[in-house]
C-alpha cells in the first residue's frame, strides 16, 4: 500500500521501538536516510534502532555521533533506500518479508514491503525524510542537517547528475540553513581516495588505448595488471565511465579479466551510439549509454573484437 | 565607487553600445557572466559585444548560441569578473585604466574600475548577474539559464565548495526551472578530460611516495616523468591538490621540476598542520592550508628535504 507523506508521518508519531534497516554496501544516502529518521525519531520521543547488514565505511561514521544503541523487540520494522528485500543481504532471511514500512525514491521499488513511502521524483530518500521532519515540524538541528544533506548528496553526486530538481537545491538551501557543515561533507565523500583505489584509476587510464581517431578508447585491465596495482577487486567499482569521459570519446570500454581468458565488458556511449545495440553484438544487453557483455580470448584478441565491432558504429 | 545592484542595473539599462570584457584563461564564471550579461543586455535593446582575451575553450561554446557580434566604438565598458585589471591579459593596455563598471565576486578585488558593483558573498560573479536579471524583471530564458548556471557551477565546484551559501543553491533551483540544462553542463564541465591531463594524472598518482605511515604523500613530477606522459604544462595545472585527498594523509605535497635541479613545491594540508610554516622553513610561505616554496637537488634530495621536515610538524 503507497503511503502519503503524512500517512508516513503520523504512522511514524504514533509508533514505539521502531527497528530501522539500511541496505547492504552501505551509501551515503542509506546512511544519512536512516540514522536522519532515527534523530528525527528521537526528537519525537519514539525509541529506534539502526541496523546495517555490512560494516559502516569510516567516511560516514560521523553520522553516528549521538547515536545510542538500545536493545529491544522492534514493534515496528523500517526499511530505508532499499528497493529489494534482496538489497537487506545478510538480513533478508529475517526481515525480507516483514516490514512494515519502506521509505524510497527509487523507481524499480519492487513493492515487497507492507507499506510504502515512495518520491520517485526524489534525488535521494534522504529528501523524503527531509519532507517528513517539515511534516513532523521538528526544529533545525544541525546533525540532522548533516544526515540528510549527506544523503543527497551522495545520490544527486552533488548536484550534477539529471536526478537533481530544483526541489533538490532547495532543501539543500534550508538545511545549510540548519547548519549542515556541506563543504567538509563533500570534501569526505569527494575528494578523497584511499591509496587502492587511486592506484587503481592510475593503472586504469594507463591501459586505455585509442581508436578511431580518438572516438573510441579501451581499458584493459587483465588479470597481471590487477595484481600489479595491488589493489583490491572493490578499489576498481564505478571506474568504468573513465574511458568515456576523455575529450572526443563517443564510445568508451573498459575490460577486465575475471578469470584467464575471460573479460567482462562495460560499454559507455557518449551521444549517439546505442550502447546496447553494441553489447548485443556479442551477446550482452544493456541501456543506450551503458551495457554489457562478455569476450573470451588473450587482452589483445579482446581489444581488437571490440575495435571492429565498434567502427561499425561510428560515424 | 560601489553600486547596488539597482543602481548598476539603471546605469546598463540606460546604456548604449556596452563593451563586456572577460579575464585571461576564461573560465566558466567569467564567459557564463559575460554572455549572461550579453543576452541580458539583448532583451533590454541594448547593443553589446563580448570580448575576450583568451581563446574561448571548446566547452564553453555553446555558450555563444545566439551571440551575433556588432562593430560598434563602445560608449560603456564592463569588466565581469575581474578581480584585477592585470588579469585582462592582452587587453590590459587598452582597457586598464578606462573600466566604466566591474560586476564581481573576488573579495581581493582592486577598485581598479570608476564603478563598481561586488557582491563578496556570491560564489561567482553569475550570481551577481542573476541579480541584475531579476532587478530587471526579465522573462525566464533557457539559454540565460544555461549562461548563468555554468558560472555558479563553475566557481562553486558544483556546490562542493565552501564558497556556496543556500542563496547559491536557491538561484540553481531558479535556473533550472528556467530550463537551464543543468546534467549536460555539468557532464561538459566536470566529466569530460582530455587525453593529456588523465596521462597527467596518472603520472602524477604513479609517483606518489608515501611516509610516516601513509601521513604523508609526496608526488615528483621530475622533467624526464613529465616529458614522458606527452602532457602539457597546463595539463599539470591544478593536480598540487591530488596528494593530500588520499586517505589518511595530512600533508599532501608536490614536487615539479621546472628546470634542472630546482622543484616547485606545493604543501596541502587535511586538519591542523599549518602549510604556511611548513613552506616558511624553507623560505615559502602561503595560507594555513595550501602554500609553496622552492627545493634544489635530484628529485631524491628534494623528497628527502621535504620528508625531513614534515615529520617535525606531523604528531
Amino acid at each position: 500500500m503507497e503511503m502519503t507523506v503524512k500517512g508516513a508521518a503520523d504512522l511514524l508519531k504514533g509508533a514505539k521501538d521502531v527497528l530501522i534497516l539500511c541496505h547492504q554496501s552501505p551509501d551515503g544516502d542509506t546512511l544519512g536516510s536512516g540514522y536522519g529518521l532515527y534523530f528525527c525519531l528521537k526528537k519525537l520521543g519514539v525509541r529506534a534502532r539502526v541496523l546495517c547488514p555490512d560494516k559502516i565505511p569510516e567516511l560516514f561514521k560521523p553520522l553516528l555521533r549521538g547515536y545510542r544503541e538500545e536493545p529491544f523487540d522492534p514493534a515496528l520494522v523500517v526499511a530505508v533506500d532499499i528497493a529489494d528485500a534482496k538489497l537487506m543481504g545478510r538480513l533478508c532471511a529475517q526481515y525480507g518479508d516483514s516490514v512494515d514500512l519502506c521509505i524510497d525514491h527509487h523507481i524499480s521499488n519492487t513493492g515487497y514491503a507492507r507499506r510504502l513511502l515512495l518520491d520517485r521524483e526524489a534525488a535521494g530518500t534522504a529528501e523524503v525524510i527531509f519532507a517528513l521532519a517539515k511534516e513532523w515540524g521538528l526544529a533545525p538541528d544541525p546533525h540532522l542537517a548533516d544526515c540528510l544533506y549527506t544523503g543527497i548528496a551522495t545520490d544527486s553526486g552533488c548536484f550534477k547528475y539529471q536526478n537533481t530538481t530544483p526541489r533538490t537545491h532547495r532543501i539543500a538551501a534550508e538545511l545549510m540553513e540548519w547548519g549542515a557543515d556541506a563543504a567538509e561533507i563533500n570534501r569526505a565523500i569527494f575528494d578523497t581516495k584511499s591509496q587502492g583505489r587511486l592506484a587503481a584509476e592510475s593503472a586504469l587510464i594507463r591501459s586505455i588505448r585509442y581508436f578511431c581517431g580518438g572516438r573510441l578508447a579501451v581499458a584493459v585491465m587483465d588479470l597481471a595488471t590487477i595484481a600489479e596495482t595491488g589493489a583490491g577487486p572493490a578499489d576498481f567499482d564505478g571506474l568504468t565511465a573513465l574511458p568515456r569521459q576523455v575529450e572526443g570519446v563517443e564510445i568508451g570500454v573498459t575490460l577486465r579479466e575475471r578469470e584467464p581468458g575471460f573479460f567482462k565488458v562495460s560499454v559507455r556511449t557518449s551521444s549517439y551510439v546505442d550502447a546496447s545495440a553494441l553489447a548485443a553484438q556479442l551477446g550482452g544487453g544493456g541501456h543506450i549509454r551503458a551495457a554489457g557483455c562478455t569476450v573470451r580470448g588473450t587482452a589483445d584478441e579482446a581489444v581488437e573484437t571490440i575495435h571492429q565491432l565498434a567502427k561499425e558504429f561510428l560515424h
